[in-house]
C-alpha cells in the first residue's frame, strides 16, 4: 500500500491557495499534482551549486530523457532563497546552512508534496560535515541526532514555550544505504553512528579559530571525546531539525554525509578544493545505486 | 580615538594562515590589509541578489568611481554559501536564513576586519520580516532581542553547556538611524522597537500555514499578543544571534527591517513582487542617508 505525504495541520487542506513563499511556487499558478504527484526521492544539500551540480548527475547517469530542446532548469528561479531541480521522481533543492535555513525549504516541500498527491517518497540530506577520528573523506550514514549538549532530541519554540521531539532517522532506509555502500566495492570508509548538530560552525562545535573562542584546546579536545565516546562520528549543521521534522511527518529520512576535515587533528578545511569536490560524489554515489534499486531502475531510460 | 575590530580569541593573531571557508578568502592568498582595512560599515541580509543590488544601488547614490574598465564583482566568487560587495568603505554581503547561517558569516566577517586593521566599523542587518499591529511595509529599528519563549538574551552551547549572552543593539546607531528617520519626509511609518527571533519560519512564529501546526489560531493571536504587550515589533530569524555576537565583540550593530505582513492579519505573504521590492528599499534608504553623514560623503564622489 502506498504510503501519502501527510502534514500534521488540517489547515492546510482548508486553504484555497497555498503560496510557498521560499520556494517561489504557489499552488495557484501551477498544476502541483501533474508537475510533482510523482515525486519519490527529494535530495537536500546545502549549497545552489551543488544541488544543480546533483541533478545534472542523476539526469546522464539515470538516463532520463527530457523533450528534445529542454534543458534542466531552477524551478524555483523567481526566489534565490533555495534552488530546485527535478529530474525525473528526483528532486535536488538546496538548504542552505542551519536548522532554520532547512526547516523553512522542509515546512514548504511536504506541503508541496502532500498537495501533489506525491506517495512513498523519501527524503534524505547529502552534505559534507567534520569528522571525529575518520579519516577525511569518510562518508557518515547518520542513525540518529543529538544537539551540541549531548541532547538527542530536538528542541524548538512553540507559543513561547519548550517542545522536544525525537530525531531518528528511518531504520529501512539507513539499513538499505549501508546494505548498498556494502555492495559497492569502495576505497572509502562508510562509518554508521550518530550525528551532532550544532547552530553554529566555530563555537558550538569547539573550534579553536573562530572570532570568539572561551575553552581551551584541551576542553575541545575532551568535548569532542566525550562525543565520540557517546557513538558520534560526525558534526554538521541541519540533521537534527531534519530528522525531527521528517519522523514527526513519517517521512522516511536518512542523512548521508562525506567528512572534510578529522576534528580531532585540525580545525580549518584547508584540504584542496579539487579534492573535496571529489569526496561530496561518495555520498551521492551510494544515495544513486541506492536509487536505482528502489525505484527498479537497470538500463532502461526514465522519461520526464 | 578609532576602535579596533578585536576578536574575543588569542589563537586568531597566532595563525599563520586564516582560512575563511565560507567566504572563499584567506589571509594567504590576498593582502586583506589592502583590501579591507578602509572598512566602516559591512551591510548584511539573507538574500544574494539582494546584496548584490544593493551594493549596486550605493555605488550609484555615493557616486563610487570604479577603476575604467571595472565594475562590481562578487569577492566570494569561489564558493556559494555568501556574496561580498565592496563598495569603497561599505561591504554588502548576504547571509542566508537563520541564526546558524548569518553567525558563520559574523565570525569570518569580524576575522577578516581584524586581520584588515580596520576601525570604527558598524555592522547592520537590513532584512524583511512580518510585523505585529503594523501596517505592511513600515520599518522596524530593533532596539534589542528576544526569542521565541521570550528570553531576552541568546543562547547558544559551548563545551556541551548552555550559555547566555545579551543580545542589545548599540544605543548610538539605533538613535542615530531614528534620528535620521525622522529628518527624512517619509511616507511610511519607521517604529522603534523588540524584535523576536526565531529558529523557524512557521511553528516558532505562530503561523497556522506550516507543515505542522499543533495550536489554533486563538492561542496563535494570544502568542503574537503577549508578545507586542512586552514591546516586541516585528519578528524576524536572525537578530538574536547577530546582536548577541556584536556586543560580545563590541561592534556598533543595528538591525533596520521592512515588514511584509501584519501578523495580527494574516500568515502568508502574497503582496506582489513589486510592491515588496518597493518596500525593501526603505530600510536601506534610511541606512544610506545615515551613512552619508557618518562618511562624511556630501556631493564629491568616493573613490574606490
Amino acid at each position: 500500500m502506498s504510503r501519502p505525504t501527510n502534514v500534521c495541520n488540517p489547515n492546510v487542506d482548508a486553504m484555497p491557495v497555498d503560496v510557498l513563499y521560499h520556494l517561489g511556487l504557489s499552488t495557484e499558478s501551477m498544476d502541483v499534482k501533474k508537475a510533482f504527484g510523482d515525486v519519490k526521492f527529494v535530495i537536500m544539500g546545502g549549497s545552489h551549486k551543488r544541488m544543480q551540480k546533483i541533478a545534472e548527475i542523476i539526469l546522464k547517469e539515470f538516463k532520463v530523457v527530457l523533450p528534445v530542446g529542454t534543458g534542466l532548469s531552477n524551478i524555483s528561479w523567481t526566489t534565490d532563497r533555495y534552488v530546485m531541480y527535478k529530474v525525473g521522481p528526483i528532486i535536488s533543492v538546496s538548504h542552505g546552512m542551519g536548522v532554520p535555513s532547512i526547516s523553512i525549504c522542509l515546512h514548504e516541500m511536504a506541503k508541496l508534496l502532500h498537495h501533489a498527491g506525491a506517495t512513498d517518497v523519501h527524503f534524505v540530506r547529502v552534505g559534507t560535515c567534520g569528522g571525529i577520528g575518520l579519516k577525511p573523506g569518510s562518508v557518515v550514514i547518520t542513525t540518529s541526532c543529538m544537539d551540541c549538549a549531548f541532547n538527542d532530541f530536538f528542541q524548538l519554540k512553540v507559543m513561547g514555550k519548550v517542545v522536544k521531539r525525537p530525531a531518528e532517522l528511518d531504520e529501512d532506509f539507513v539499513h538499505g544505504l549501508v546494505e548498498t555502500a556494502k555492495e559497492m566495492k569502495l576505497d572509502f570508509d562508510v562509518v554508521v553512528g550518530k550525528t551532532m548538530c550544532a547552530d553554529d560552525f566555530y563555537e558550538e562545535q569547539g573550534r579553536l579559530d573562530g572570532a570568539i573562542c572561551d575553552y581551551t584546546e584541551k576542553e575541545k579536545m575532551a568535548f569532542l571525546q566525550k562525543a565520540y565516546d557517546l557513538g558520534v562520528r560526525n558534526l554538521e549543521m541541519e540533521s537534527l531539525g531534519f530528522a525531527a521534522f521528517c519522523q514527526r511527518l513519517q517521512i522516511k529520512a536518512a542523512v548521508i554525509c562525506a567528512t572534510m576535515v578529522n576534528r580531532l587533528e585540525s580545525d580549518q578545511i584547508s584540504t584542496p578544493v579539487e579534492t573535496m569536490h571529489a569526496w561530496q560524489e561518495r555520498p551521492l554515489a551510494i544515495l544513486m545505486a541506492y536509487m536505482k534499486k528502489v525505484l527498479n531502475i537497470s538500463e532502461s531510460p526514465l522519461s520526464c
